[in-house]
């Protein structure tokens, strides 16, 4: 018998049929004798529709009740799925995500998981009931509820699995698991069998959907083994775990591809220490993530600053860089959206060189223009053009024989 | 300044106009100096909608799951609600029941409340906030959600009250206050300025669908002074309070009609002891009101024994019945559907002689018949045919001269 958690997003829990798909799927795991936890999102668009609710009664609802509001959402999914799965004679119980245990920081809206202690979960799997967690949620200490913020239903699950001490946490998604590129890019790509919680999480951030960052780094400090696969067939996924084989044959495992950037350049800063301390703290204050940074193009004792950031985050970006440009006297601030960032990532990059040459060669035998280089010990990433994000990916791919590119 | 309960049902939040009129008032009486807890209903039909919605998953849902459901339900209100007071530029926050403090005792479709300790709620309006409190629910002492039952918000408002020891509870309706009789059969009917905590239970059992009885008796329980209004305008309702003028002018305060009954009789019963109380446990068992009972005609060593009960519990009362009336030998079980129960209602009744004269009259000149008649205290009750009620109600109300029939 192993004990397992099992998480399933908004489209799984989107109907009532579904709901019955998911019950069916869990309860056929229950029988073959194992201890079962779920955690499910919100069915469907539920989320959506009540943050439009929220915007209907003001343009700024105060974050305190909007996750008031939007916890609401898995509550339902959750008990529905309990009376699923109680009318197909498997024992549930539901469970929001304060009385799971879950005891967030206090963010409302972008809580992060300070402690998890799963009484009630354990003492309901020790009944032989199956536990259903409402995802996406927990309680500050004063009781105040949270929501967990993006990919907030994946944390909860590797958390629960991780606090449990679960043998496996499966993620159920409507693709087959991690694939070594975007298939719908390049439509060699492969599957992968495995792939290291750091490939993972390179994978993740830089825009392969499948898995939420957070829910990986919870797993790589739990050493929380995670299943990513589809809930639409029974076949094996992807794992995520701990990178057993170090001295794997393969280098690069995969290529991430994200055209969800926009670059920023900030022309003519004076050469002075400190500015780009004051620019890039002045950002962070706000949240905002910032990627790729160069600055390196000397004219007159003048750089040139550029960066990369969400396309969502640009306007945000601006208010709080170009009062900051005006003070420290730099002469413009400029804008592009149309670029891509194309990454290859591989643990096993780090052993091994020319991974980076043979990266530019494949771009410049595409006549791709590389504009900015970004390097960590597991990635290589170059911002590029987005209309050629497609040509890169495939050359890339070709050059590194990833999935059915392998000869 | 007072401190000031407020309580909103579903209509009066039924969409996100109302629910900004909901808080317009609540913002008025907030600006005027009073601290102010408002108990809001799920929006319009989502309580029905939910009900549906776990029908849709299982005939019969697990108690407890549909408790996790329903719930959610006064959450979004209270959430929105917050907003809107917010978005009025009135601080507010919103609190579940269990948040608010309320314990349950874990019957989870139909709690009582335990014990309800706001401290949070308190906090809150201490920091000048409205407190926003979900209605219809609490926790029991394992944490596991209850709503109360009927009338559950209504029961909600009072307690808080009590527990805040709060000046006033408002609960705001659809309808003016507590008339002398429903204006729809009897247009003379006449707005009552007040009540008894007594009288208004006698009329909330018997019909007069304005205030849950439970409520009431928590009100009368602790004093709590309950303001019955319209959220559609402005004037001022029915009091419902202690009877302060034992010695009142008037006997009769109001007339409570009841179509929702049905008559069982069962027939042939052994004249021997116990077997009435045989009968009444077994439906005592099952959850059901059994409301006039008559047990009197005696004809060859058998009696007939007549009851009432809500024409909604008719079959399940026969289910408990029949085997029972078999196993004692009696010889048939008859249901008669067309009956409706008048009564009036008065706490100076317990002092005066003659009432039940005088109603046996009314009905009598209109030719009337009774069927069953039941006495308490404050109350007098009668079985008619259900075509007659709108006849008996108009008969009677002039008789005691009450509403617009005062001469």
């Amino acid at each position: 018998m192993a004990l397992i958690v099992q998480k399933y997003g908004g489209t799984s829990v989107g109907s009532v049929e579904r709901i019955f798909n998911v019950a069916r799927r869990v309860a056929g795991c229950a029988r073959s004798g194992n201890a079962v936890a779920v955690v499910v999102s919100a069915m469907g668009d539920t989320t959506d529709d009540l943050l439009a609710l929220a915007r209907s009664v003001s343009e700024k609802p105060p974050e305190r009740e909007t996750a008031m509001l939007l916890t609401t959402g898995e509550q339902v999914s959750a008990a529905l799925l309990a009376m699923a799965l109680d009318k197909l004679g498997c024992p549930a119980c539901s469970f929001t995500g304060p009385q799971a245990g879950i005891l967030t920081d206090g963010v409302p809206l972008d809580a992060r998981i300070r402690a998890f202690n799963p009484v009630k979960v354990r003492q309901a799997l020790e009944e032989g009931k199956v536990a259903v967690v409402a995802g996406f949620q927990g309680a500050d200490p004063d009781g105040l509820l949270n929501t967990l913020g993006r990919g907030g239903s994946d944390t909860t699950a590797v958390a629960l699995a991780a606090a449990l001490g679960a043998d496996l946490c499966e993620i159920y998604t409507d693709v087959d698991g991690v694939y070594t590129v975007d298939p719908r890019l390049v439509p060699a790509a492969g599957k992968m069998d495995f792939i290291s919680y750091d490939e993972m999480l390179e994978m993740a951030s830089l825009g392969a959907k499948v898995l939420h960052p957070r829910a990986v780094d919870c797993g790589r400090a739990h050493g929380v083994v995670i299943h990513v696969r589809s809930s639409f067939n029974e076949e094996t996924g992807t794992l995520v775990k701990e990178d057993t084989a170090l001295e794997t044959g393969t280098v690069v495992r995969g290529i991430a591809c994200d055209t969800d950037q926009a670059k920023i350049a900030i022309i003519g800063v004076p050469d002075r220490p400190g500015i780009a301390a004051r620019i890039f703290s002045a950002i962070g204050q706000r949240g905002i993530n910032v990627d790729l940074i160069v600055q390196s193009i000397r004219r007159n004792g003048e750089n040139d600053i550029l960066f990369t950031v969400r396309a969502d985050d640009v306007d945000k970006t601006l208010a709080v860089v170009k009062p900051v440009a005006d003070e420290v006297g730099a002469r413009d601030v400029c804008v592009h959206r149309g670029v891509a960032k194309v990454s290859v990532i591989g643990a096993g990059m780090m052993h091994h060189s020319g991974v980076a040459a043979s990266m530019f060669e494949a771009l410049a035998s595409e006549g791709i223009n590389i504009e900015i280089i970004s390097t960590s010990e597991i990635r290589i990433s170059c911002l590029i053009d987005e209309t050629r994000v497609q040509d890169a990916a495939r050359a890339i791919h070709r050059k590194f024989g990833l999935g059915n590119d392998r000869q």
